[in-house]
């Protein structure tokens, strides 16, 4: 098979490159700077992968799509699926969206997991790509645009939210990560980490899965919900009120609360034996 | 040295009273269920700890106080330190403020921290007390009560807000960390543990950390200001004012990040590989 990746010169184009050639397959890129363009890619490819940032992907999509044919697989890499494949669909090709829920940085993709959302393809088109990846460890997610949209405003729209809000309040009172290491318990520590990590990394990515996701506002409406109870309930005193609202989500989380607490208390103390 | 533990039939009280007794010293507890009162370990020991919830702790310093002389010590254990410390200065005895940076489950003091607060005490007798725990392993911050509640209320008071508010928005929205699981980054992971590792503890810790350290309402009264300035941006789709407040926190944070990216990949390569 000769695979295309548009934006191949990128960090997460140049990790599927890897796999695809060690799969044995035939693997050509382009990007802004070399000569080869998308739409020879989109030509000569039998499956043709969009790398580009979320923001430059439907464009890039809208480009090649004329080009394709029923016999050419097309498929993106974005933290987006509704938008992307709809406009892949706008092609003749066989379309699939991908979400791999890791970074370039990943030494393999061994313990990993993709999100794929097939949405014009045959069992053995879909099972053929998917074979490739399963072969180098990864785990696949079967999932629909939509649900997957729905399930990104929360898993990386909200907790990204958070992560930088609590950065933003430390901003807002002048304190700094310094400043509270001698006073850092084990999971404050990882969680500071978390802030550290997610501000040490590209503000872009960050704002379009917020700006481009359209579940990820009413997520932040009700999180503001939350804490509009939570600030009434503690600036009130009300220790019962608090017993109820902790009791509650204990009761929604059930016995994910049991396992929560034993996996990480194998991170804990892996941090604490580094 | 006679060392008094006042709830020290309880679990943290239970694990000191190891310490102590490693270390060669006589160690009496008393709680709600023994014969032996805290005026009798009061009016006995060399050194009395209180370690009962904090809600209680002021109220039981109150009842031992007169009955203690300058040459013993009173300490405490709570999460909080002005009021509990204001409260044992009434006394005559030496006075330090204890809080262990974790819970009673830890295997050992190793790694662990613990911050002292002396406010009255030569240092003679504070270094005996401090030597026993450097002894185990812990790491010793010594802080003003004032300067740990400050702190605390961001290292506690916000970072158990933050956590228990991701889980109280899922439960509106009805989504489960089951149904998030099969999408799960390795970071979401994380923070999704540490979700439910809260969950599965005694509401009331979180509740009084809360309620009744002073510091925590401007701190979430920051958050909610932080909040409101994300979802207007986000609301807008405005990528540039995106992209300020996030350089704006990196900035803020500094070197922190790089070294917590670093930080951060050994915990998720040990959670991948586990």
């Amino acid at each position: 098979m000769k695979v295309g990746i548009i934006g191949g010169t990128g960090k997460m184009g140049h990790l599927f490159a890897g796999v695809f050639e060690r799969a044995g397959h035939e693997v050509r890129v382009c990007g802004r700077t070399t000569v080869v363009t998308c739409q020879e890619l989109a030509q000569e490819c039998d499956l043709v992968m969009v790398s580009v940032p979320i923001r430059d992907t439907v464009e890039v999509i809208r480009r090649i799509a004329p080009l394709l044919s029923p016999g050419q697989v097309l498929c993106d890499l974005t933290s987006l699926k509704v938008g992307p494949v709809t406009a892949m669909l706008e092609s003749a090709a066989s379309v699939i969206g991908f979400h791999p829920m890791f970074g370039p940085g990943v030494p393999s993709l061994r313990g990993q997991t993709i999100v794929a959302t097939p949405v014009r393809c045959t069992t053995e088109t879909l099972h053929a790509i998917l074979s490739i990846f399963e072969c180098e460890g990864a785990g696949i997610t079967i999932s629909t645009p939509e649900e997957h949209d729905r399930v990104m405003a929360l898993v990386q729209g909200l907790t990204h939210s958070v992560t930088l809000l609590v950065a933003d309040t430390m901003r807002r009172l002048a304190m700094t990560p310094e400043e509270t290491a001698p006073f850092m318990s084990p999971v404050y520590q990882i969680e500071m980490g978390l802030v550290g990590r997610l501000l040490s990394q590209e503000p872009d990515l960050y704002g379009d899965i917020l700006r481009l996701n359209p579940f990820v506002p009413p997520i932040l409406a009700a999180y503001a919900q939350s804490l509009a109870e939570l600030r009434e309930i503690v600036d009130a005193g009300d220790a019962g009120a608090f017993s109820t609202l902790f009791e509650r989500n204990a009761a929604h989380f059930g016995s994910y609360c049991t396992r929560a607490a034993a996996e990480t208390d194998f991170l804990i103390r892996a941090m604490v034996d580094r």
